[in-house]
Protein backbone atom coordinates (compact mmCIF):
# COMPACT_ATOMS: atom_id res chain seq x y z
CA UNK A 1 0.00 0.00 0.00
CA UNK A 2 0.88 3.51 -0.99
CA UNK A 3 -0.53 6.65 0.61
CA UNK A 4 -3.88 7.75 -0.38
CA UNK A 5 -4.18 11.24 -1.87
CA UNK A 6 -7.64 11.67 -1.31
CA UNK A 7 -8.82 14.48 -3.66
CA UNK A 8 -6.60 12.11 -6.72
CA UNK A 9 -9.30 9.21 -5.22
CA UNK A 10 -12.38 11.87 -5.77
CA UNK A 11 -11.18 12.90 -9.57
CA UNK A 12 -11.42 9.00 -10.23
CA UNK A 13 -15.21 9.39 -9.48
CA UNK A 14 -18.18 11.70 -10.79
CA UNK A 15 -21.66 9.68 -9.26
CA UNK A 16 -23.19 10.57 -6.05
CA UNK A 17 -23.96 7.87 -3.75
CA UNK A 18 -21.91 5.37 -4.55
CA UNK A 19 -19.45 4.69 -1.96
CA UNK A 20 -15.57 3.54 -2.77
CA UNK A 21 -13.32 2.05 -0.89
CA UNK A 22 -10.10 3.63 -0.55
CA UNK A 23 -8.45 1.45 2.35
CA UNK A 24 -9.25 -0.85 5.11
CA UNK A 25 -8.38 -1.04 8.65
CA UNK A 26 -9.05 -4.14 10.26
CA UNK A 27 -12.22 -5.35 9.27
CA UNK A 28 -13.36 -1.66 8.67
CA UNK A 29 -13.87 0.43 5.71
CA UNK A 30 -12.52 3.86 4.85
CA UNK A 31 -14.97 5.21 2.07
CA UNK A 32 -15.40 8.28 0.05
CA UNK A 33 -18.58 9.19 -2.11
CA UNK A 34 -19.48 12.29 -3.48
CA UNK A 35 -23.28 13.30 -2.93
CA UNK A 36 -25.89 15.68 -4.05
CA UNK A 37 -29.64 16.13 -3.24
CA UNK A 38 -31.30 13.71 -1.18
CA UNK A 39 -30.62 10.20 0.09
CA UNK A 40 -32.99 8.13 1.50
CA UNK A 41 -33.86 7.67 5.56
CA UNK A 42 -32.40 4.82 6.87
CA UNK A 43 -30.69 2.94 10.25
CA UNK A 44 -27.51 0.79 10.52
CA UNK A 45 -28.95 -1.31 13.62
CA UNK A 46 -25.44 -2.95 14.31
CA UNK A 47 -23.09 0.06 14.02
CA UNK A 48 -22.10 3.84 14.16
CA UNK A 49 -21.51 5.27 11.17
CA UNK A 50 -18.59 8.30 11.01
CA UNK A 51 -18.78 10.76 8.24
CA UNK A 52 -16.12 13.70 7.62
CA UNK A 53 -16.77 16.32 5.26
CA UNK A 54 -13.92 16.87 2.71
CA UNK A 55 -15.52 19.19 0.43
CA UNK A 56 -18.91 21.29 0.45
CA UNK A 57 -21.67 20.69 2.74
CA UNK A 58 -23.47 18.08 4.30
CA UNK A 59 -26.40 18.20 6.24
CA UNK A 60 -27.34 14.92 8.20
CA UNK A 61 -31.19 15.04 8.75
CA UNK A 62 -32.16 12.85 12.12
CA UNK A 63 -35.74 12.98 13.18
CA UNK A 64 -35.32 15.29 16.34
CA UNK A 65 -32.51 17.15 14.04
CA UNK A 66 -30.32 18.43 11.98
CA UNK A 67 -26.88 18.58 11.88
CA UNK A 68 -24.66 20.12 9.34
CA UNK A 69 -20.95 19.92 8.71
CA UNK A 70 -18.78 21.69 6.76
CA UNK A 71 -15.00 21.06 5.00
CA UNK A 72 -13.20 18.85 8.51
CA UNK A 73 -15.95 18.65 10.11
CA UNK A 74 -16.85 15.44 11.53
CA UNK A 75 -20.01 13.53 12.89
CA UNK A 76 -21.11 9.57 14.07
CA UNK A 77 -24.31 8.99 13.29
CA UNK A 78 -25.08 6.33 16.28
CA UNK A 79 -26.02 3.12 15.94
CA UNK A 80 -29.94 2.90 15.16
CA UNK A 81 -30.34 6.38 14.51
CA UNK A 82 -32.59 6.80 11.40
CA UNK A 83 -30.45 9.28 9.22
CA UNK A 84 -30.97 10.73 5.85
CA UNK A 85 -28.05 13.05 4.45
CA UNK A 86 -28.77 15.94 2.10
CA UNK A 87 -26.64 17.94 0.10
CA UNK A 88 -27.57 21.42 -1.25
CA UNK A 89 -24.68 21.36 -3.35
CA UNK A 90 -22.19 18.28 -4.36
CA UNK A 91 -20.38 16.98 -1.55
CA UNK A 92 -17.27 14.86 -0.77
CA UNK A 93 -16.88 12.86 2.56
CA UNK A 94 -15.39 10.11 3.93
CA UNK A 95 -16.91 7.74 5.96
CA UNK A 96 -15.67 5.15 8.28
CA UNK A 97 -17.75 1.81 9.14
CA UNK A 98 -17.10 -2.09 9.10
CA UNK A 99 -16.89 -3.36 5.92
CA UNK A 100 -20.35 -5.55 6.03
CA UNK A 101 -22.26 -2.05 5.92
CA UNK A 102 -24.48 -1.55 3.41
CA UNK A 103 -25.14 1.91 2.36
CA UNK A 104 -28.85 2.03 2.77
CA UNK A 105 -29.00 0.04 5.86
CA UNK A 106 -32.22 -1.25 6.59
CA UNK A 107 -34.20 0.59 4.13
CA UNK A 108 -32.60 -1.11 0.35
CA UNK A 109 -33.90 0.43 -2.56
CA UNK A 110 -32.57 1.78 -5.80
CA UNK A 111 -29.98 3.96 -4.08
CA UNK A 112 -28.45 1.02 -2.55
CA UNK A 113 -24.51 0.96 -3.95
CA UNK A 114 -21.97 -2.14 -4.60
CA UNK A 115 -18.92 -0.39 -2.73
CA UNK A 116 -16.02 -0.55 -5.30
CA UNK A 117 -12.53 -0.50 -4.14
CA UNK A 118 -10.22 2.04 -5.84
CA UNK A 119 -6.78 0.71 -6.16
CA UNK B 1 -22.93 14.56 19.78
CA UNK B 2 -22.58 17.56 18.31
CA UNK B 3 -20.39 18.49 14.60
CA UNK B 4 -16.73 18.38 15.64
CA UNK B 5 -14.91 20.82 14.03
CA UNK B 6 -11.55 19.65 13.86
CA UNK B 7 -9.58 22.85 13.50
CA UNK B 8 -11.50 24.26 16.63
CA UNK B 9 -10.80 20.85 18.10
CA UNK B 10 -6.88 21.13 17.28
CA UNK B 11 -6.81 24.65 18.62
CA UNK B 12 -7.67 23.62 22.13
CA UNK B 13 -3.87 22.37 23.26
CA UNK B 14 -0.42 22.08 21.88
CA UNK B 15 1.54 19.46 23.08
CA UNK B 16 2.96 17.29 20.78
CA UNK B 17 2.86 12.79 20.29
CA UNK B 18 -0.32 12.95 23.25
CA UNK B 19 -3.32 11.72 20.72
CA UNK B 20 -6.50 13.52 21.53
CA UNK B 21 -9.81 11.22 21.54
CA UNK B 22 -12.59 13.33 19.67
CA UNK B 23 -14.96 10.73 18.83
CA UNK B 24 -16.04 7.24 18.82
CA UNK B 25 -17.50 4.70 16.24
CA UNK B 26 -18.28 1.81 18.24
CA UNK B 27 -14.90 0.31 19.76
CA UNK B 28 -13.07 2.17 17.72
CA UNK B 29 -11.73 5.91 18.47
CA UNK B 30 -11.11 9.01 16.33
CA UNK B 31 -8.22 10.80 17.77
CA UNK B 32 -5.91 13.91 16.51
CA UNK B 33 -2.65 14.19 17.50
CA UNK B 34 -0.07 17.24 16.80
CA UNK B 35 3.50 16.13 15.74
CA UNK B 36 6.58 17.15 15.63
CA UNK B 37 10.27 16.27 15.18
CA UNK B 38 11.31 11.86 15.61
CA UNK B 39 8.36 9.24 17.74
CA UNK B 40 9.75 6.29 18.39
CA UNK B 41 10.51 2.58 16.72
CA UNK B 42 7.26 0.57 17.45
CA UNK B 43 4.36 -1.74 16.44
CA UNK B 44 0.89 -2.63 17.30
CA UNK B 45 0.46 -6.59 16.69
CA UNK B 46 -3.17 -6.39 16.98
CA UNK B 47 -4.43 -3.67 14.98
CA UNK B 48 -3.68 -1.83 11.55
CA UNK B 49 -3.54 1.79 12.31
CA UNK B 50 -4.86 4.66 10.06
CA UNK B 51 -3.36 7.87 9.91
CA UNK B 52 -4.54 10.69 7.77
CA UNK B 53 -2.53 14.44 7.61
CA UNK B 54 -5.03 17.49 8.55
CA UNK B 55 -1.61 20.17 8.23
CA UNK B 56 1.83 19.59 7.86
CA UNK B 57 3.85 16.77 6.73
CA UNK B 58 4.40 13.44 8.02
CA UNK B 59 6.30 10.76 7.04
CA UNK B 60 6.23 7.45 8.36
CA UNK B 61 9.43 5.12 8.17
CA UNK B 62 8.98 1.29 7.87
CA UNK B 63 12.29 -0.40 8.13
CA UNK B 64 11.97 -1.44 4.48
CA UNK B 65 10.76 2.05 3.21
CA UNK B 66 9.40 5.61 4.11
CA UNK B 67 5.85 6.83 3.04
CA UNK B 68 5.49 10.54 3.22
CA UNK B 69 1.98 11.95 3.70
CA UNK B 70 0.57 15.69 2.73
CA UNK B 71 -2.67 16.92 3.62
CA UNK B 72 -5.56 15.25 2.43
CA UNK B 73 -3.55 11.93 2.52
CA UNK B 74 -3.58 8.42 3.89
CA UNK B 75 -2.14 5.72 5.12
CA UNK B 76 -2.60 1.94 7.30
CA UNK B 77 -0.19 1.05 8.53
CA UNK B 78 -0.40 -3.52 8.76
CA UNK B 79 -0.74 -4.87 12.21
CA UNK B 80 2.64 -6.21 13.65
CA UNK B 81 4.68 -3.82 10.93
CA UNK B 82 7.21 -1.37 13.22
CA UNK B 83 7.26 2.32 12.10
CA UNK B 84 8.56 5.59 13.44
CA UNK B 85 6.42 8.47 12.36
CA UNK B 86 8.73 11.93 11.98
CA UNK B 87 7.18 15.43 10.99
CA UNK B 88 10.04 18.10 10.63
CA UNK B 89 7.31 20.61 10.77
CA UNK B 90 4.56 20.70 12.94
CA UNK B 91 1.79 18.49 12.04
CA UNK B 92 -1.45 17.09 12.95
CA UNK B 93 -3.07 14.05 12.38
CA UNK B 94 -5.97 12.19 12.40
CA UNK B 95 -5.88 8.58 13.80
CA UNK B 96 -8.44 5.92 13.69
CA UNK B 97 -7.66 2.70 15.53
CA UNK B 98 -9.38 0.42 18.65
CA UNK B 99 -9.94 2.41 21.66
CA UNK B 100 -7.24 -0.13 23.69
CA UNK B 101 -4.25 1.27 21.20
CA UNK B 102 -1.65 2.89 22.98
CA UNK B 103 0.26 4.87 21.45
CA UNK B 104 3.70 3.53 21.89
CA UNK B 105 2.25 0.09 21.27
CA UNK B 106 5.26 -2.55 22.29
CA UNK B 107 7.87 -0.10 22.67
CA UNK B 108 6.34 1.81 25.59
CA UNK B 109 8.58 4.47 27.25
CA UNK B 110 8.41 8.03 28.16
CA UNK B 111 6.08 8.87 25.16
CA UNK B 112 3.52 6.90 26.06
CA UNK B 113 0.39 9.11 26.72
CA UNK B 114 -2.88 8.53 28.08
CA UNK B 115 -5.78 9.76 25.95
CA UNK B 116 -7.68 12.45 26.89
CA UNK B 117 -10.95 13.00 25.70
CA UNK B 118 -11.93 16.33 24.06
CA UNK B 119 -15.51 17.03 24.55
Amino acid sequence: MNAINLDAMLARFDEHWSPKKVAQINDYDVRIVKVQGEFTWHQHAETDEFFLVLSGELTIQMRDRNVVLAPRELFVVPRGVEHCPRADIETAVLLLEPGSVVNTGDAGGELTAEVETLD
